[in-house]
């Protein structure tokens, strides 16, 4: 497939504020197939009239190379490991076709309209009942209905992040988290993880440096369950310690849970929010229980920040869609959405057991990942020497398609360890495709060890020019 | 009605910033009837254990105490002529019912999943057959697909305006876009309106001010289409000096347009836009010629703008909402929409009609207005001596409801004639309503005209303490 080598053909943009390409989550949803079209480079200062008038904040908005890239990455004949996409087709569209149809016929003038900034009443004590499953206890007037939980996560660093102020982010974390982080220029610094999720010795750290340079955190951010990219899961003792150094250093949380209920084994774990309902932002989401396209998710906050989102959010959008808000509470009211939950669970972790298998199977010695007991991912670690942003355009001529662990970095400084990883998505194809799909990733892996067998150091052959890893570095 | 009296009993807050109350346009659409929970005032300072953490952009979002007033005027009882609202029992509910059924029977997986940032392609292609309409010729791959055009605003603010920069909005301007640039921390400078819209002299004078100061404003914020507030229009003769007058300046212009369409005699104005297609940002909405409740806007913009835009609205909130737009997209493919907006059309004329005749009839001597040759809006001014937010909690409790003319103001000076004015929106009641609506609202004036003749200067009397309007001033 000739079209991998143009996939770096584009000049890549250095991000003016750190020295790093722009690493966005942009393309992690938008291999769709619905035609994304390929753009040029953004930020091409010599034939932008307007270059000059930007704000500060715009100039570390750059397009990713990844992007290009993705759009290759939507051909069917690619296997996308990629996309955090839901298993729509697990849905029950005759009956949401017939709900809304029923919606629109009786409430259409109410749905269609304006409605309030803070959301649609019903919908947040419906939200309240979908929270109680992670064990929160709390009242409708503290939720914040959103498009989507993004827009939760670009309220919370609206109302908190003046541009250096410091946020303290999971290493790797969500590359959605991270480029609203930069758009708000914000200084990321990363903690590590390792099996349970956040270390709590490296946040303590991270705090102590902190005090000793004078600064604070405005706020933690954490995905504790299902972790994306990462693929693992904090139980409930290391949330407790987390809970406890961060009301000890006063640091507020902003947990992010759009997979908590989707768990393989046993209840859902019990969110951090449920055991502080003051020092903790909680953010949910339909998009992973019910589906992304309605755009709606919500933040819980205390009654004063919650004021502050609504504000926030008014000035961002009027109020959130109350067509969206209006289907997902007829279909929370309507239909059996926990067992549409359980049956989301099983195509998961069918999936989730189908990567195992291909990767226990078919990768080359030296290759680690982890073994997600929910969610959606898999956070595969290659063998010493491979680099897995500079290997994909060879992956995606080799059909099959990754995002590379660099994405997951806020940079300058990547761990070796994260050079060589990336995140592998088992949620979107079925069982034979993602085996297949490890097939062709091993096989790519194997080449690339191969050459560096046969010619050592690194490999400048797999997509003729440097790749974007030595610039996510 | 009691209600009256408490509505000023919240304790007010200043602007932090500017020594204004803050004035946002949050009320002018939460009038729903939806219910929307009244709050305590935000910003309590001393029992908010986060106060310390909020960025400096977050101390200028505080709630304006007419938000409270709202919530009583949403009550059945009264007349509101304050929001915005569509007439949407004009649309043809059944029809859109089926569509959308049809929708997710077809594409269900399609319509509920993500998609692309800039916005679905073939949405893209039916909004500059819609832009057509009023002079514009643009390619699909300039447009970017918004929540609603609020988060156009947002996002173009978003990448252009740092903390201080100046931005030029004609006086009276859309509350709305006022509570973005508030949000971005812009410096707003007001530039006057007549009766044929923005005033060329005054453009220029401003222009010359901030050259004198040896600044440049980012960008000059406009509405020539039936203006919110303010109801009038700006002809072709206008519309092309003030372009002139921006391209010798190297002043981008970011023209609003959601009413364009609803002009109640001859063809749509021409946009600006239509004579510029590298100097001016083009806003659009579907709120007003379908229904708000979905959320559809778009911008139109160069290249490298349009670029940015994407990025930043990625960032945001990953993309816009399938769903909404392809329900957009079917409605525009399959329904008689031009018809629809036709209807729409004779909706409003209708209304303008019953409330320039009611302002005839009814008003007394000394007020003055505009008339509207389409859109939703005629502004008000009263006789010397009245203030109109003060007059409000009275009016409202004599079950009418209008938007006091400080609101459209950034402030924190006032001109006279601006804290006389008001806002009246004709598109929502039917015109016998309106009719009554305002001969109350003659009432109340003439009340506060007789209270003032009897005892001279202010009249403290009508809400028992002083109004918002000593704040707004």
């Amino acid at each position: 497939m000739s079209d991998g080598a143009r996939l770096t053909d584009p000049p890549r943009k250095k991000d003016e504020r750190n020295g790093t390409t722009a690493q966005r989550r942009g393309p992690l949803t938008s291999s769709t197939g619905q035609g994304t079209p390929e753009r040029p480079e953004s930020g091409g200062s010599r034939l932008d009239p307007h270059h000059d008038r930007y704000a500060e904040r715009a100039r570390s908005m750059t397009a990713s190379e990844i992007r290009a890239l993705f759009a290759v990455a939507s051909r069917p004949e690619v296997v996308s490991l990629a996309g955090g996409m839901p298993y729509l087709r697990a849905l029950p569209l005759e009956e949401i076709s017939a709900l809304v149809a029923r919606l629109l016929a009786e409430q259409g003038a109410e749905a269609l309209q304006y409605s309030s900034g803070q959301g649609d009443p019903q919908l947040r004590e419906q939200i309240c009942t979908v929270m109680s499953l992670v064990g929160i206890a709390a009242h409708p007037d503290e939720v914040v209905v959103t498009t989507g939980s993004q827009q939760a996560l670009d309220l919370v660093t609206r109302i908190f992040v003046d541009p250096g102020d410091v946020v303290l982010v999971e290493a790797p974390s969500y590359v959605g988290a991270l480029g609203t982080f930069r758009s708000f220029q914000a200084e990321v610094r990363h903690v590590a993880m390792d099996g349970q999720g956040l270390v709590p010795e490296a946040l303590r750290e991270a705090l102590a440096q902190l005090r000793g340079e004078g600064r604070q955190a405005k706020f933690l951010y954490t995905v504790p369950s299902f972790h994306n990219p990462a693929g693992v899961t904090a139980p409930a003792a290391r949330r407790a310690e987390t809970l406890a150094i961060c009301r000890e250093a006063g640091l507020l949380v902003l947990e992010d849970d759009p997979y908590g209920l989707l768990g393989f084994d046993g209840a859902p774990p019990r969110a951090i929010r449920a055991d502080d309902d003051e020092g903790v932002v909680y953010l949910g989401s339909f998009s992973k229980t019910f589906a992304p396209g309605l755009r709606v998710g919500w933040a819980l906050a205390p009654h004063a920040v919650r004021d502050k989102l609504v504000l926030a959010s008014e000035a961002t959008q009027l109020c959130p869609s109350a067509y969206s808000q209006l289907t997902v509470s007829a279909y929370l009211r309507t239909q059996p959405w926990q067992e549409q939950v359980k049956v989301y669970r099983e195509v998961y972790r069918e999936r989730r057991d189908a990567i195992l298998a291909a990767l226990t199977d078919l990768m080359p010695p030296g290759s680690t990942w982890t073994r997600p007991e929910g969610g959606f991912y898999v956070w595969l670690t290659l063998p010493e020497g491979i680099d897995a942003a500079r290997m994909l355009p060879l992956a995606v001529s080799e059909r099959v398609a990754y995002v590379p662990g660099s994405a997951f970095y806020a940079g300058p400084v990547l761990p070796d360890e994260a050079r060589r990883s990336m995140r592998l998505s088992y949620c979107y194809p079925e069982p034979d495709r993602i085996r297949e799909g490890v097939r062709r990733l091993a096989g790519v892996v194997e080449r690339e060890l191969e050459l560096r067998a046969t010619f050592g150091g690194r490999n400048e052959t797999s997509a003729g020019t440097a790749g974007p890893a030595a610039d996510t570095a």
